[in-house]
């Protein structure tokens, strides 16, 4: 583990991500592949990240948590989230946000094209906290969110004007990042996911459709409430990415798979210096 | 098991779709949240889609996936295959992949800012059929690429001239589009995955990263390989989405998490009923 150990005194995660954002910068300086410019190359290049941030109040957040919810029947989970945000920094800040093409985005839903992977919801944020702080603090802020979706009891919104079910009875913690481990744990808490229940349970049901709706809500106000911290400079990475701690890209829900034969963490490569190399910049 | 008979037949995964693409439409035209516009609303409304496509040659493809390949090592996977994507279409096309800000996706990386959920190749493919076909569309092609990335013993794309690692040895099927389980069956596959290897082994390894930066590639060049196809009306969806066969989101591997006790597919929901009523179509 002697490898592991001078890994993790080398490498912290901000380290890491503090060389990919340079290598962004190195690449728009350079010229590179040209992927990532400057302002001026407006209509000719990728637009810059980030584009401007106004601070929101509680109850332009809560709207946005409403603009979401809405926007899951409208298109689903990633769609939701994302249009939660973007709409509000549409009217908000207006600018490049009133011309993201958001329907780029429907495909996330259902972890994937209804795969069960990376919920949705969280890939609208992702997308959505890139837009508003650029890929570096977006990366922070992913991983706060991340860890919020999976640590907290959910959901938590309550909309206005309830659309599918209004009633809702359960929270539920997913310890995961997963579409499918989190709705399945929610469905089962909700008590509708019997395998013979009568019809009107289960999946895409009316009350796993509100449930997914509201954490689509609880995910854009969560989102914009780091982006209030973040414009403050008060923002704070608290968790260290679970990929560093695991030496592997993973979550910290190890034994809902592996049950009680969770592997050893393997060795973590040389591999980054390939990026020092390449950009010419320190670890 | 009557209702979920009952709802196979009702719903196909097709018309589930549609129900959504005719959600966006009807969006659309009744301006709703007014999310989704014509082209005549650049630059205040967000940008509709499909952008144009145009078919390109064996040889772009092949180029496409070099950009992807060498986009690994500044952005990681969602933005190396993105780039595979857009970066070529800027050239053969132009207009608005132009200015698509496609760092705002680098967060996706590793399944989604490193969690291991759906490998980020995947939502950069995604984003990119999204752009060219429209949600719609791109839904049936980010379903196949799922498909294939999920069946196929990968990565086979070779590039001109390896940036990490040259000689890999393994392909490997991951029957999963998590990244997690993917690059973990990688790195058994290749005799990387040591416990106590030596330094240069593991995560974050030259081989490692070039594999990624590999698969980045065959992504991009198969996501491309479907626009052509889409394009000349000849692509056809020929997988169901596994969330319709097993009745939660999911994969189909589920033997690999739930061994040898896996749930029977549970009630399907009614819900659908929702979106019919909101959106006033049929399913």
């Amino acid at each position: 583990m002697e490898g592991r150990k001078m890994f993790d005194e080398k490498l912290s995660r901000r380290g890491l991500i503090k060389t990919i954002g340079i290598g962004g910068l190195a690449m728009a300086a350079s010229g590179g592949l040209g992927l990532l410019s400057n302002v001026e190359g407006a209509g000719k290049r990728p637009s810059k990240l980030p584009w401007p941030y106004k601070k929101l109040s509680d109850a332009e957040i809560k709207r946005a948590g409403e603009i979401a919810y809405d926007s899951w029947f409208r298109g689903f989970c990633a769609y939701a989230t994302l249009s939660g945000i973007v709409k509000t920094l549409s009217e908000k800040v207006g600018g490049p946000y009133k011309t993201f093409p958001m329907e780029a985005i429907m495909f996330a839903h259902g972890g994937t094209a209804g795969w069960g992977g990376t919920c949705g919801t969280l890939i609208g944020a992702g997308i959505g906290a890139s837009l508003a702080s650029g890929h570096k603090d977006a990366e922070d802020i992913t991983n706060e969110v991340n860890y919020y979706y999976a640590d907290t009891a959910l959901p938590t919104f309550v909309p206005a004007k309830a659309i599918a079910y209004k009633d809702l009875k359960a929270t539920s913690t997913a310890n995961s990042i997963l579409c499918h481990i989190s709705v399945g744990k929610w469905m089962k808490a909700e008590g509708i996911a019997e395998d013979k229940g009568p019809e009107g349970v289960g999946f895409l049901s009316p009350q796993q459709m509100d449930r997914c709706a509201r954490m689509a809500a609880n995910m854009a106000m969560k989102t914009l409430e780091f982006l209030n911290q973040w414009k403050d400079g008060k923002f704070e990475a608290k968790h260290q990415a679970p990929s560093l701690a695991n030496h592997i890209t993973s979550q910290n829900n190890c034994s809902d798979c592996h049950g009680d034969k969770v592997p050893a963490p393997g060795p973590f490569g040389s591999g980054v210096g390939i990026l020092k190399g390449r950009f010419g910049v320190g670890l």
